[in-house]
């Protein structure tokens, strides 16, 4: 804000006159307020000087071939990155100056074909690229090439981060490609415009309005996507609709495909087993009837029609209520693999849910997907996946790696993860997830000897079967900061970037993620980046500290649960509190899980002693009055964690508000309000589920700790009053 | 964009370096794409230097005392608009200056009390304002001042709007008072977010975060309803859910009302008649029985405790299936009386709606209302409006006005419009309102002689029953630019501003939008208020050509349906086609609703040679081949509107295209994809209708237009594909 004084001093002389406009462009572009819709694209100026004119000098003239869809992309995506972030938008002639920056491929660009930069092209694959400085004629040049259009979008993307990022591009030689080649999103979007377990509005499919009009904001979604590497997106929820096979809908999925094709990503479909008898008119959806395979592949090709590049289905099948092959008494493979053959001539694939349990109460449902599915390695066509979560129950704060995982010998496995936060306090509480998705990926199976991570697993379907793969199901929707909290952002935008490649590291991505979100403060960025690290942990303490899971509220998973108990469903299940102790016997005296692992874990997990203590309530029942290894009882640690999780909440708050100031004020009291409520939920779950489990110990709390203010009924009694049945049928 | 060549050019100086940075912010700040959000508050810098000058020099100083909540929202308005228009925020201090800006009460600011306004001020009422230069101790000032705080506000959105639309501020002497005190939007929004013809996306309210978060956005629709002087908002469907009044529920609409609050905006619930059973563990909702009455009682007393200011009721009973007072052999006054009394202590109000009608084949659906209300005219307690629609049938794109106005003499009515496009192509039609709304409010209804417009029987309720009225059900939602089509702002705006002043013109306030929203060129603005205007007679020949009505598709409202036909409907009862001709007889030889009529109205509608052309077939059956004013016989003028309309929706998609450039490109594409959009549903509508209404006349298309492209079961056989039944129970 410039005062009133200050202007009538500037207006004293000309070139005053002038600052004082520069000073009211200033003023003017910073009232706009930020509401998180430009995401991590985010292109302010530039404010080092020395920094932004050697930028300047250094991306004079642009050389792209425009006529390729991607190319355009990314020329459009460079000209709004340089406006922002530089204020101009170099010229774009076929001249060669200092500072010529140049993209493409061989194919679209002479430049780079004359440079013999093939060799080192040739190993980018179809999705990778190289970004160097080359001197050209005597010209300090910078060159992003790639054998594919797309691999120069990402280039191009990375490119742009690094200015973002405020790196050096003096002397790059960047080679760059994606350890996994499917790095899918899995939306739980209904055809209705809900989304199942979103939490940041509705679909941002526009079904009414499609394809009629496609809004913008299909466009941004696109370059959100790929500014990450993202390249596929499953539009529709695993409980599925089969309208969303029938040709209204193909065309309106289309137009999507359209849009969303200059960024390299595919669409695909949840296809629901039943469809040739919802919407074929069949009697039967039994795999191995000849009218059902033949529905199909007619249904199949129908769709290449409209979208030629159609990325093929995922299928839900005889879980929680779906349809599935098993229905006929045919296996899993069975079902895909009918789909997958329907598929093949096309080039699409099948991505075939691990995530399958027996509604029963006798049984451990960590067991169940496992058992299902390792019976059918190597059974499945070759163009199918087998999708399991990352661990075996579901989406939990904490699970040690689904054993699948190096188990899955023959046939490729998908990753899923969630971003959307189901189990983490939705879009009100602030979780960086790229801890929870490394400590998988890191997770060492040991099924081919120490150091066979899981991410090696994954990778290494791509040597042995031509493909491999990642998903997650998003935390997207409506909201205009698409993920409900503007820290969701960080969680999507991690995703995408371990998907390209599990090696990065939480820590480095947050602080791309900060930098590209809000500025360049190095205080800032410690802060921040700090808080976001520890959140996953806090969040662990507060649900499922010590190895506990699966206690949240049944209904709507809001809150704790671990009380909870019907006809089907008994959260004792999941804690097997009782007088003696608490944790689930998942070894060989219990359900026996830890066979599933290889030898090495199975041991480990065995023993309270050696099963690290972040498992240890998953795989043992704990005496109360066991030792653990702060010293405490388990009693007491369990207490304590409780009370540190909370405290650990009240401490990020007491960090955001430090920031008043140093970031837009509707983002600050964004985050300010959203902290607050987040620390709400985290007392409620700790008073609730400390005097919950104190009817079984029987034990005080620690005399350093202080008494949950109500009654044990208290906390059960909380509403969370929220039309749950209006959304999810 | 500027070039690199010129960008040297500016290099060799320094005052051309300066040049080139303050160039840089212009194009940084036009790189912000124009996505909708800011609406009509759009404060983009006023490009006419010397405008802008005077304006810098006639407010340099603004004096307000923002301890009161609604002066802090204007003071906080004021620096936005400020900034945006004029790139810089005056001071704001106790000095008295030329400039200095006034605002506030008597009681807010000393210096208001020493102006002697007194009596002036106390014309403005308990919203009003006035706004004028006065000159005090030698230095020009400009005053807005009120007797209350939201009068100020609502001057302040006034001034804002005179230096968006670039008036004169030198002599200002606006006395502004509303001629009607309740001015309300019925969200049909439903506890689950979606919304009941709802095409904007989903609801605005985030109940499953309130009331630990409150957006940012309820702040901004708040902002934009007083600046068009809306000062209440109907939370709910009138489809209700009684959860709505649970506390859990109040508590989420408490912090609404909490927000909504310095901006004078009210918040009402819609309550349903059976919520003393649902939640209240009552065996009835009878509302002559002293426990039912006690419920409501406690009820409004226990909301009054969350929200001190709630408004009040609105209720939909006895009407497509809702429970009401009928269901008890009570009248709709038993039931009304039964809130109104319970409201009244608190000063809330009951707002009941007159849309019922019988769902029988037997009976006209036109006469239903009037008959079940005018017999009630005085019976209902005195803080009851009835709530009519503005035509007896539903919101259709043309109807003449309800009867009820000018008839209900002793108990107010409360004029209920539609703005979300239910009728008129959703969303994606481009419909300008305005024109609907002012032909209701002008339409004489002759109840007490020659000039009793329907707007003066509204207005004149104020006198007579101490309040009046108006409401209208809203198109907004969760779409970042609110309305999902960017047109259909232009509809809330002309409410806003028509529910302040029935007077104001379709055209003026047109052109206040368009400055408001797009730009000053005068041939833009002529060419989009020309094209506005046209928009709603054109939506009429499509969908309801000389008086035609109700006859769109009838399960999605949306393209069209005359053939429609099943078990309780018949779209013939609605048209009446048949080999004589066309039209409703709705004389004393037909239903004998033009009885309901003032006589002078009653004889011009019966006999189609006075009856106006629009309203002909609403009220006659008229033989196809009656002479029409044109020379044209009925099917020739029908099939001739139907092309015109057509044609008239070409017409608008060429005069946007001319706009390329004139606009920012993300709004002209959204525009130009919608328009497409509405030029396929009106040739839809067209070439089915058409070739509907020929098998009954049984003529052919004259020979001077076009022949439909496809056969009639074509036309009947196109889908909607949208998942209705999931959304609308």
């Amino acid at each position: 804000m410039l005062s009133y004084k200050l202007y009538k001093f500037f207006l004293m002389n000309l070139v005053g006159r002038i600052i004082v406009i520069v000073l009211f462009m200033t003023v003017s572009a910073e009232s706009f307020a930020e509401n998180g819709y430009e995401l991590w694209m985010r292109y302010r100026n530039i404010e080092e000087k020395n920094l932004a004119s050697t930028y300047i000098n250094s991306i004079k003239n642009i050389q792209i071939d425009r006529s390729f869809p991607s190319l355009k992309a990314a020329a459009d995506e460079l000209t709004l990155a340089l406006e922002g972030l530089l204020g101009e938008v170099p010229v774009s002639d076929t001249t060669l100056v200092d500072g010529t920056l140049i993209i493409g491929t061989e194919t679209s660009s002479p430049m780079i074909r004359n440079l013999k930069l093939s060799s080192k092209i040739a190993g980018t694959g179809d999705e990778g690229y190289i970004i160097q400085n080359i001197l050209i004629n005597g010209k300090s040049c910078i060159v992003i090439a790639s054998n594919t259009e797309i691999g120069a979008l990402y280039g191009t993307f990375h490119f742009i981060r690094l200015l973002q990022t405020r790196q050096d591009i003096s002397e790059l030689n960047i080679l760059e490609v994606p350890k996994l080649k499917f790095r899918v999103l899995n939306h739980w979007d209904n055809l209705n415009g809900t989304v199942e377990r979103g939490y940041a509005g509705y679909s941002l499919w526009d079904w009414q309005r499609l394809p009629m009009y496609v809004d913008r904001r299909m466009i941004d979604y696109a370059r959100a996507n790929a500014s990450v590497g993202i390249n596929g997106t499953v539009l529709n929820n695993v409980n599925a609709n089969s309208k969303s096979l029938t040709r209204e809908y193909l065309i309106k999925a289309a137009a999507l495909a359209d849009a969303f094709r200059p960024y390299g990503i595919k669409v695909y479909l949840t296809a629901k087993f039943s469809a040739p008898i919802e919407i074929g008119g069949l009697k039967t959806a039994d795999p191995l009837d000849p009218a059902v395979r033949k529905w199909w592949k007619n249904k199949v090709n129908d769709i290449y029609r409209y979208i030629p590049d159609f990325g093929g289905f995922l299928v839900k099948a005889n879980s929680e209520g779906q349809p599935g092959p098993q229905d006929y008494h045919r296996t899993h493979a069975d079902g895909a693999n009918m789909m997958a053959e329907a598929l093949e001539p096309h080039g699409g694939i099948v991505m075939w849910r691990a995530f399958v349990y027996e509604n029963s109460r006798n049984v451990d449902r960590a067991l169940n997907g496992y058992n299902e599915f390792i019976k059918l390695n190597g059974k499945f066509n070759k163009n199918v996946f087998v999708q399991p979560k990352n661990g075996a129950i579901d989406f939990q704060p904490r699970e040690p790696f689904h054993p699948l995982f190096g188990k899955m010998t023959d046939t490729p496995l998908m990753m899923e993860f969630q971003i959307t936060q189901e189990y983490l306090g939705y879009s009100t509480n602030l979780v960086y997830l790229a801890p929870l998705f490394k400590e998988t990926l890191d997770s060492d199976t040991y099924t081919k000897g120490k150091g066979t991570t899981v991410a090696k697993v994954l990778e290494d379907y791509q040597r042995s079967n031509g493909m491999s793969g990642i998903a997650a199901v998003p935390n997207i929707g409506s909201d205009i900061n698409w993920t409900g909290h503007l820290f969701g952002q960080a969680n999507w935008f991690a995703y995408g970037l371990l998907a390209w490649n599990p090696q990065r590291t939480a820590e480095e991505i947050a602080d791309d993620w900060i930098k590209m979100t809000f500025n360049h403060d190095k205080d800032f960025i410690n802060a921040i980046r700090e808080m976001m690290i520890l959140s996953r942990e806090t969040a662990v303490k507060i649900r499922g500290a010590l190895g506990l899971n699966h206690i949240m509220n049944f209904a709507t998973h809001y809150g704790p649960g671990p009380w909870y108990k019907d006809n089907h469903w008994d959260a004792r299940d999941y804690h097997k509190a009782d007088t003696y102790g608490l944790g689930v016997d998942r070894t060989a005296t219990g359900s026996n899980v830890v066979a599933q692992y290889a030898p090495e874990l199975s041991k480990l997990f065995s023993d309270p002693k050696t099963c690290p203590q972040k498992y240890l309530l998953y795989f043992n029942h704990v005496a109360w009055g066991y030792i653990m290894p702060s010293g405490r009882t388990l009693w007491d640690e369990l207490v304590h964690q409780y009370f540190k999780g909370t405290d650990e909440v009240t401490q990020m708050r007491r960090i955001w508000d430090t920031m008043e100031g140093k970031v837009d004020a509707q983002c600050f009291n964004h985050v300010k309000q959203l902290l607050k409520a987040q620390e709400d939920e985290a007392i409620w779950w700790r008073d609730g589920s400390v005097l919950y489990f104190q009817t079984f110990s029987k034990l005080p709390i620690p005399a350093d700790l202080p008494k949950p203010e109500h009654e044990l009924n208290y906390y059960k009694r909380i509403p969370f009053p929220y039309d749950w049945n209006g959304i999810y049928k």
